[in-house]
């Protein structure tokens, strides 16, 4: 007998057949005598219909009020999943954020769970009732519905995993677990049956969007064992028949890299004869984070003269043309002579905590990079992660080449 | 300065301009000084859609399920008119009925109002923020969302305005008022400017579906002065352009007869052959009631030889083939001869308060169907109304002849 949380995002509840199949895969989970808490998101489509609703009439919106609206989608799926549980002769009931409560602080849009009162819910959960939960939202301190972000749903799950103790969160999505690299471009991608908490994070911020990062750290955190598999896929969970994200004492044999990685949405300004002096960079990012810029990649070369310099960062696509905007602003401040913008960039990333113990990974990446004829124009490392920024044209070809020089290809 | 409850109905909140144009109406009431708080229904088609899905899942479904689903229509709808009034300059929230709460009974899909807590309610009406409050829903005792049976957002209006003591309550719809007879029919049909809570609720019993016939009761009950208006008419509410339902004692010059109504969903069914002795009607009607058949008319004629006598009665036409099942099954132990029915008529009635006082108004009902040549099948009649069964095919002609012979013509 386990205690598990089940995650179902958008397009797994996103029809009436859909809520159905759901229902099924709880009940195997509760015929082999498991105690099941089920977290479901909004049906698919819902939540960016009510977004629009209030856009279409404030596009500074109240975010309480905002909370309120898009709340409701995933009411509404907590309510007919548990209906579909009852048609299956399961005892199940459905739960409200409020209703727990699940509670969070009041930064409506983007709330932070706190606490979760789980006594109640416990109780039923052991007397063999399943809980339906509505994902995405909570009960801020004053008693207004909150909602956690974009993809909170993961969030919810974890944290309810983490609250009840569970043996595994089960977070069940359209992809079937996480793969060595992106299965579409790399024919050879494996699927990974484990991989580490920090790896797992690595890969979610570079948009291998699987799992929402800040379910990863939460889980990460309260060592809650998060499996992420395929509701299509007709193994019952647990069989564990997707990707488990654990801890790495779970891995028995760590490979150097788990995977490799890439992100597209990636713009690289460089601005050219910046005078070399202290307090320029903090004169240069500043105004960006001002604007919420988010800075990633900088690269800073050694002068030639000693006293101008070229510094060289990256910005996501969508915020170039807003860090134009502030460093033209402040050309007069910064005096560079010119400033160069590149969106045709890709950033490829190894991961693996392998690596920490194992010199040459950085290395290997180069030369193979090299052996392909690829440039690169900004390195970045951190102790899992060997990233690169590369013209995009040739995120195919180093990908695949990467995959092969580190052995992951299936055989 | 007053306090007023406006509630909006599905086809006023139907879409995002719609719910724009109800700002601009409470706006009008806001900047006349007055207190506002406003009830809100769920967009037109959303509740139908939700009670397909709960259907879609389960014939048969938890009402507690099917509250928790169809109640997220109306917090949408609550949400966006909240930000639809800020977006106006307006301070205001959205209230859920957990929120307030508005404390039912825990009869779901059907609950009843118990206590309102207007205590915070009143201290932010007072301080000049407008409340809008979801409709058709509450808490049960033990913390789950109720809601009230369709039409319930009228409920919801009546019974707020009477917990904060509103000097009215403004119910928009999208016709402009109450009238004489359906003016679909007739062409001369007047709007009412006021009309008593006794005859909206025989208007309202009959099929004139203007508001919820609890709604009236309760703003009898609690003398709540409700007033039925259009959202698409351009006058403010406050210049009373829809019908006032009101005391008897706020009409000064009490016409005859106020409307005349008439209701399609009638089924008519006659026991021919019945014996003739005590209990005879308990053995019939009691079989009907315990299958949730409700019976309306009922006629029993004096028995021609003292031994056997028929019974007609009237049910709606949806219960019409349950009714003949559970008849034909007690066939044996009521010893009647034959079972008759007809679907194929029409209850008209002509209702008015003034006719407590003044003879002869039935008479000139018969007098008037007579002169026409329309048959009259079953009578039935109460304090303040006439009620006759006719063939479905004399309709109009019995709405039309009727409003002229009591001087309801319009000019």
């Amino acid at each position: 007998m386990a205690r598990i949380v089940l995650k179902f995002g958008g397009t797994s509840v996103g029809d009436i057949d859909r809520i159905k199949n759901v229902a099924r895969k709880v009940k195997v989970e509760v015929d082999a005598g498991h105690q099941v808490a089920v977290v479901v998101s909004a049906m698919s489509g819902v939540t960016n219909k009510l977004v629009e609703y209030c856009a279409g009439i404030s596009p500074l919106h109240d975010a309480r009020e905002y909370d309120a609206v898009v709340a409701s989608g995933e009411q509404v799926t907590s309510g007919l999943t548990a209906l579909a549980l009852q048609e299956l002769g399961i005892t199940a009931r459905s739960w409200q954020g409020w209703q727990i409560p699940i509670r969070t602080d009041d930064v409506h849009a983007k709330a932070r769970i706190g606490t979760i009162e789980t006594e109640e819910l416990e109780r039923r959960l052991s007397s063999g009732e399943v809980a339906v939960i509505a994902g995405f939202q909570g009960l801020s301190p004053n008693g207004r519905i909150t909602t956690l972000g974009r993809g909170g749903s993961d969030t919810s799950a974890v944290a309810l995993a983490a609250a009840i103790k569970a043996d595994r969160c089960d977070i069940y999505t359209d992809v079937d677990g996480v793969y060595t690299t992106d299965p579409r471009i790399v024919s050879k991608a494996r699927k990974l049956s484990k991989i580490t908490y920090e790896e797992m994070l690595e890969m979610a911020s570079l948009g291998a969007k699987v799992l929402q990062t800040r379910s990863v750290e939460m889980a990460m955190k309260h060592g809650v064992r998060v499996q992420v598999l395929s509701s299509f896929d007709k193994a019952s969970g647990s069989d564990l028949p997707g990707t488990l994200v654990v801890d790495e004492d779970e891995i028995v044999e760590q490979e150097l890299v788990s995977g490799i990685a890439y992100s597209r949405d990636e713009a690289k300004i460089t601005l050219v004869g910046v005078a070399d002096r202290p307090g320029v960079a903090a004169g240069l990012f500043g105004p960006l984070a001002d604007a919420s810029v988010n800075v990633d990649m900088i690269v800073q070369n050694v002068s030639e003269d000693g006293a101008s310099t070229d510094i060289t960062f990256t910005v996501s696509k969508g915020d170039l043309e807003r860090a134009r905007g502030v460093l033209e602003a402040s050309k007069e401040e910064l005096q560079y002579r010119r400033l160069l913008a590149d969106s045709n960039v890709v950033k490829v990333s190894v991961i693996g905590v392998g690596m920490r113990s194992h010199a040459g990974v950085a290395q290997r990446m180069f030369k193979t990079l090299a052996d392909k004829g690829i440039n690169i124009q900004v390195i970045s490392t951190s102790e899992i992660k060997v990233s690169v920024l590369i013209a995009e044209e040739y995120t195919e070809l180093a990908l695949r080449a990467l995959h092969t020089a580190y052995g992951l290809d299936a055989a």
